[in-house]
């Protein structure tokens, strides 16, 4: 079948079974080669070919509603909603978004990038739908370890108790972005490893009959085993108990089983869990056997041989964070690492293969990981939470009433700060600074590279003072020469990059090339401005500070986060609490609105942060006078 | 007993159970006869008297560990580490905290205010013990409540995954603030009427032995049946399930079964959860026939009638809240009303009286709540989430997420905005502007008055482009009259309350009080001071900032609020943002620091908000040509 010609999911209401393998066969192949161009998340798209098409099958969207949380496994629902010849810019600048987004489809019902959510909204929908006594069916499809998240256990335990009628897919992948954790994943384990449910529940209800009546308090007892026949069955009954009817679990490659346990659950009272297992990367052998979570989200690959196309490069910000966190556990043993199931994408699985003992992933699970590591510091330790800056905003409660309340010495390595590119503005990491500036006790620090990177490491690691945060981007280093020693820095101490007496330009950020660029270009135009690497947001350096305002040259202030509450309202404040009211400044970074996805040079043209944006502000800054004609 | 003489729990050890249960007796009628004086949380610690007497028996306090969830029912163990004495200032300014502080003892080694906290703090410190090789017993005492917030199941779902050895007293009173929600409520009321679980458990073993062999395929269930024996337990097989040794239900009041068994779950390896039954009130009549939650938190009573001294006064803002709502949601069935177990404090219990089916309680669990309004705003509802300053903080990745990003018409009644006096630190409404403010879409309004709530309501309501927040104090109103026709407000309009052309006073707060008794004394020194009661913090009202730029008067910002982020910084980034470099701005609010307890305007005293220091500071900005000599 033409993959691209598909413009609505109505057509599969005409399509025999096999004419629907035969459909998931093509849909394999027209993935697997289109990501073989622009990358994105191969594997888990692979897995639930089967499982998409027996839900659009089953479901009559856009009246019907389905929630893919996490929503990075939607490619196959874009296909089926007509977005396959779109697929050529997925990811890219003004291109197919990789999760569900409103705008492009009225089959989207709901926007994900972050895990967890997709039941609090199902739920949402469904009570909406109960109160206007519509009679839409809603589905929302969760994997194994996004049920792990806060979130998803709040709404879990909501659902239950109003019996929300609502159907939940629990795509239970062999294979998730790490090795799944907790003892969630071990009470599936067991129910993917028991079989089917409902033959047990036959078994058991049978053997339940052979019990012979018994007297007194035994009789009660016996009576209480029937009567708790459904907490019997092997481990459904921990959804069971939860309030939920269970099926499962189901092969999720088999679409006569999918179809038929996800129309008994659509059309069944009350809220039901479908236990479907899929196997990521399904079809697609490289993809099967992903050992290491490569295939999970990727670039671009050779589809023979399955070889994931390399750009050499500097070594990443993660790989020097976790390098030097591994030198430093290694003399210092109070050192121990967290993660909320990102050991691949923050490096921390090198720091693990080398201190099992003192590397925790905690699952998706950040206000528990944050207040976890607040105990482990209120005990000598030094826990170092290495976190991606949107999920951090997960633990924001944490950090306010537990860290940064008890003053306790943490330290919260934000990896992906600023803009990261093809993920979009689900995880732009722009409103750290932010959420973090007004934390009393806090320190914030960014490096200029990553050579300055392993010192603040060191730095943060030496800190005992309270929680601090140091910032870096995602991906390469600048591939500056690394030094052999580490170096304690003194905190809210800034670096002068560049002298020059018209303006100032103050970066915290990963700009300051560009800043370097602008003030060269400037120099042409006889206009000298200062460079100076703010690598501290929190404290300022207010020694230098006096020193600009002693000068009183404009000052220009330039972060990669968002222009509300960040680094740049820091230095208003900072001039105004001290009584210079009369300083000229002005700022540059991210506008108050969501930035999409696209590549981070092509998102900071549409944002204007460039050298030749810098530029142009320089010249509204600086007084004419100064300038050369 | 005097209790007043205990300077330490080490006097238990020399206790005989008599001794003890004299002791939980004299320790009642202290807390009656005192907080009938201050106030206090009398209900939760009436019902942990002899439990917080086995803990301090069997934990060796410091060297072993109590960790309280929320902290309002540490009363006791604050008596038992020599506290007593400190009794007459609980909660007052610079007296004795309300929650454990470490400040105030030695024994107090983690503080706590919002719930679901203890076990992640917990499981670090016995991690922290563990690396160390030392032997501390770590025991956390957490609510059934507690027990649904989101990252109190996360922990639980690693300890149990990591098999950490701690343990986790699970205090089941009966009544908690609100009766609790959801399905894991269901699974504790079993345990709660099934009786001993040793019992039942050696009565299923008796029963199994009794099970003829099968051959075949039912020999196999029959066997799982054996295997899966403690899966059988009625219920206890929940936290079986998850990891945990279940000891329990136990009688909370029986000072041999608590003392029995949390010896055992002390002495157990690996993670023991002991679940304990104890009466909210117990021993008290009027506290434990508490069927509106009153005794669990409240100020002065008369002790032999169990009277509530009440000061009549004018309605409370969240009263004017839910009484609008209420008749709004008449007219409009749009109108769903969520709270987060605060359906008293809110007021939404009224609300939901009148509408049981548009009025949830979702638990505690603000991060599933802030999401489910945003599916039911996605469905064309208009949810409204009731919900206090500082709990909202649990639920900002989803104001970023899933609300703000998607744009959705979720109305946020932020109740308890600003500082709330007794509750201290972990309570304290100051950061809702600086976490709320950089979010793209999020508006941010705030009343002078309830009058003004109650138009501020109705905007809300009708407002249709997106997240809308409107915060609120703690307590009563002023006693204005109010409107009987509700009006549609313009957002992003302030108001002049006052005029004056030597200055203007911008106050987002409930301070507009203060700043016109200010410009009233300043008018008598010849200073002429405008006072503009600005009740929008995002958007501004650029039309009015216009006007005072062209007029060049210094301008003065008010707030509750941290000073870092907040509404006064908003002023600035405006005036610099519009190339205005040369405003004089100056900034009043919440220093960068935690306040402790204590009455309002003790805490205004404490960090100078009162109207002497708005005198003061226009002192400073006003050109002293202008002041009269």
């Amino acid at each position: 079948m033409d993959i691209e010609s598909i413009k609505d999911p109505a057509f599969l209401q005409t399509c025999s079974r096999d004419d629907m393998e035969k459909l998931a066969q093509d849909i394999r192949d027209f993935l697997i080669k289109k990501l073989s161009v622009t990358g994105g998340h191969l594997g888990p798209n692979l897995g639930v070919v089967e499982l998409t098409l027996a839900l659009h099958y089953l479901y009559q969207t856009p009246k019907d509603k389905i929630i893919w949380d996490v929503g990075h496994q939607a490619y196959v629902h874009k296909i089926l909603t007509g977005r396959a010849p779109q697929f050529e810019s997925l990811r890219k600048y003004q291109g197919l978004c990789g999760f569900p987004k409103r705008d492009e489809s009225e089959h989207d019902v709901w926007e994900t990038g972050h895990s967890s959510t997709s039941l609090s909204a199902a739920m949402g929908m469904a009570v909406a739908r109960d109160i206007k006594g519509s009679s839409d069916n809603i589905a929302a499809v969760i994997g194994d370890g996004a049920l792990t998240g806060g979130m998803a256990l709040e709404a879990l335990n909501h659902i239950g108790h109003e019996q929300t009628n609502l159907t939940i897919i629990l795509n239970d992948n062999e294979m998730s972005i790490a090795p799944n954790v907790g003892a969630l994943h071990s009470i599936l384990g067991r129910l993917r490893t028991t079989g089917r449910y409902q033959k047990v529940k036959e078994d058991v209800e049978y053997l339940i009959k052979k019990i012979p009546a018994f007297g007194g308090r035994l009789a009660t007892t016996a009576e209480r085993v029937k009567d708790s026949l459904k907490y019997l069955l092997v481990s459904g009954m921990f959804f069971e108990e939860m309030g939920f009817t269970y099926l499962g679990p189901v092969d999720g490659h088999d679409m006569d089983d999918l179809l038929s346990n996800i129309q008994y659950a659509r059309d069944t009272d009350g809220p039901v869990i479908v236990h479907v297992l899929t196997k990521k990367g399904k079809g697609y052998a490289p993809a099967e056997n992903d050992a290491k979570g490569t295939w999970h989200g990727l670039g671009p690959y050779k589809i023979e041989s399955g070889e994931v196309v390399k750009k050499p490069g500097p070594p990443a910000y993660s790989a020097v964070f976790s390098n030097t966190l591994q030198k430093l556990a290694q003399e210092d043993e109070r050192i121990v690492a967290l993660t909320a199931a990102m050991p691949g994408g923050t490096k921390l699985d090198q720091f693990g293969a080398k201190f099992p003992q003192r590397m925790f992933d905690v699952g998706i699970a950040e206000q528990h990981a944050t207040t976890m590591a607040g105990g482990l510091a209120a005990q000598g330790m030094k826990p170092v939470f290495a976190v991606y800056s949107t999920f951090l905003q997960r633990g924001y409660d944490q950090l306010v009433h537990d860290v940064c309340r008890q003053n306790l010495n943490v330290f919260f390595a934000i990896d992906r700060a600023g803009l990261v590119g093809a993920d979009g503005e689900t995880h732009q990491g722009v409103f750290d600074i932010a959420y973090l500036r007004h934390l009393p006790n806090m320190k914030i620090l960014m490096p200029k590279d990553e050579n300055e990177l392993q010192h603040m490491v060191y730095t943060a690691v030496q800190y005992d003072n309270g929680p601090i945060a140091v910032r870096y981007p995602r991906g390469n280093g600048l591939g500056v020469e690394m030094d052999k020693e580490l170096k304690k820095m003194e905190i809210g101490k800034w670096e002068v990059l560049r002298d020059g007496k018209d303006a100032t330009i103050l970066s915290f950020s990963t700009m300051l090339p560009i800043a370097i660029e602008a003030a060269e270009a400037l120099a042409e135009k006889n206009i000298d401005v200062r460079v100076v690497n703010a690598r501290s947001a929190k404290p300022l350096d207010e020694g230098l500070l006096e020193e600009l305002q002693e000068e009183g040259a404009p000052i220009l202030t330039l972060e990669e986060a968002a222009l509300k509450g960040s680094f740049g309202s820091a230095v208003l404040e900072h001039y105004h609490d001290a009584g210079f009211h009369h300083m000229v400044i002005e700022r540059m970074g991210i506008p108050d609105r969501y930035i999409e996805h696209g590549s981070v040079g092509e998102l900071y043209e549409e944002i204007g942060l460039t050298k030749d944006e810098v530029v142009s502000k320089m010249y509204t800054l600086v007084p004419r006078k100064q300038q050369r004609a």
